[in-house]
């Protein structure tokens, strides 16, 4: 270990002394994300979107124990083995966390960034095993089309049209585990975690709630120019930049407005909401969004991608709006979240 | 900093190697908590519960940021010397945080504990400090009864009935700033954190959301007894145990629990929720609740104690009862959860 002042990089980042590694990643979506482009990464896609239950929240609970079952199988652990776990979901008091992960008797934190989740539980869990404090745990989030129509939008049964601005969000709990070593029991670890970068809550003060995407866009392109600035990057040291579920308005807001700032992402930038759909096949208008949608997508695609080294390097930064029912009905505006996290090659420096 | 190993203690604790500091608190709290047997311990009691707004919500956000400007003031700290606030509360996707703390400007990680809030933020956030991603952090947590009533039972216009195993929300926010060094320019901090003991769900069957105290208290005795296990300690090491907001009944459940395991704190326990209200005098029955219960009897009252002298070492250990009212009108049980943080006067090792 170094000492404490090196781990802390510019303004808001911190840089690991000793990268923690992604050691294996489990994800498990719905029916809808099982007919979609990505459908083949991941590692299972439901036909019964209620997952065997009675409500779409225990539905959204049981595709978390589901896909923590698989995560321990897959990493040959046991519940002992895990110190802690970092979670959340879009459900109030996190009922969906609460209810899916009780089961595993294992010390939580839990979280609520929107659908930034996936990054804080990554970052803080990064940060915990490369403190020292856990050799291993287990970072993850969820999201559930159906209990999030329900929590933040209308009930289904409703049949609501929606706008072109809005997005779907993605059923699917993707979760990693964070090892402290490159290689447990022979096993190459998927990927290293270099640093992180913390984000601000950031208001531009738009009202709509069905156009997310311009809520988080000045959020995520807060985040992006500080790890650049902080890490001394350009942009094309990155494979990818990759947003959570800003959709297609909101990623041609965050070309434009790292643009005015002199910082060019548009080659190199890849929206985790656009990817996850096809949007004019499956009608689901600006891309995914939800925690899940991230997620899964780098529980997936992404892993898959830093892997097998096509990509070397890629700053993942999961986006969220930050709002509940009440705030928006009372008028409040819908400011935004991101946290980014800087995922590489095992074999990269 | 030490190793990475020597961190972990037992099986859910971390023992700091070198140890961060509180160096300052501050909390604000309502007017009942004004008529109160801790008044003088907090820094604010307000007469206006609407802290100058139109909604409760808003009124809560205010809360916040009044009290981080306070706690700023008297750390003599400016925005810019924060490196994160750790922060939450019990509103649904944490809206009294987000527009409370936006202003601020600084990195945010957003956590959701029910009322076991302000520990998991002292932990995460002594965890941060200690593990040198930072030197100065802000850790708080808040609730206020009228927010609270709306989310959790019913609007206060109904007027209705509480059982006697009801407890109280506490309007109230508790900061402190944790630092990595025992003084800031000159000035001594408060107290130091030995170590932390996170908690896991623990869920008995209890299905009674007005009877919380039953409800946690499992949840308390285990991070109690891990706790004394993890660090080898015995009950009266500790000049009090402190649990969040059991209220009477919940603590006679603690104390019961853990006497079937051999382990006797009846003679130093004490429970926020009991102290913050003269339940006789104030009609509040079982006690004082909400994450700005054990956040502003901490801020106050705890933390002046341990500054002065008068305890030496404490285990903080707020307690929350994990459920929405999706979650109770769907027939979901009401599982508990609790952060315990050992806190120490600066001159014991």
């Amino acid at each position: 270990m170094s000492g404490r002042i090196n781990q802390m990089k510019g303004m808001q980042s911190v840089e690991f002394a000793e990268m923690p590694y992604i050691m294996e990643s489990a994800c498990i979506c719905g029916s809808k994300e099982g007919e979609g482009p990505l459908k083949d990464t991941f590692d299972t896609c439901v036909s019964d979107d209620m997952f065997g239950c009675d409500t779409w929240e225990k539905a959204e609970s049981a595709l978390q124990e589901k896909t923590v079952n698989l995560l321990m199988a897959k990493s040959s652990l046991a519940k002992k083995d895990i110190r802690y776990i970092f979670a959340g979901d879009l459900m109030g008091q996190l009922i969906a966390s609460t209810f899916g992960l009780m089961n595993f008797e294992i010390p939580l934190f839990g979280l609520y960034g929107a659908c930034s989740t996936m990054g804080e539980a990554i970052s803080l869990g990064a940060m915990t095993v490369a403190g020292g404090y856990a050799d291993k745990i287990i970072a993850l989030a969820s999201s559930h089309f159906a209990s999030a129509e329900k929590t933040f939008r209308f009930p289904l049964e409703y049949g609501n049209q929606r706008p072109y601005s809005a997005t779907w969000t993605v059923t699917g709990c993707g979760a990693v585990t964070i090892v402290d070593r490159k290689k447990v029991d022979g096993t190459m670890a998927k990927a290293a975690i270099k640093g992180v970068t913390t984000g601000k809550i950031i208001d531009y003060g738009v009202r709509d709630s069905m156009n997310m995407g311009a809520c988080m866009a000045p959020a995520a392109a807060d985040v992006i120019e500080n790890n650049l600035k902080d890490f001394n990057y350009r942009p094309d040291e990155y494979d990818k930049i990759i947003t959570g579920d800003l959709g297609y308005i909101g990623q041609t807001i965050l070309i434009s407005l790292l643009k005015e700032k002199g910082i060019d992402i548009s080659e190199n930038h890849m929206d985790c909401g656009i990817e996850i759909f096809d949007s004019e096949k499956q009608d689901t208008h600006a891309g995914g969004s939800g925690c899940g949608c991230s997620a899964s997508v780098l529980c997936g695609y992404i892993l898959n991608n830093i892997k097998t080294g096509v990509w070397k390097k890629v700053l993942f930064v999961p986006t969220g709006a930050l709002l509940s029912t009440v705030s928006f009905n009372e008028g409040q505006t819908v400011p935004g979240i991101a946290h980014g996290v800087i995922i590489q090659n095992v074999e990269v420096e």
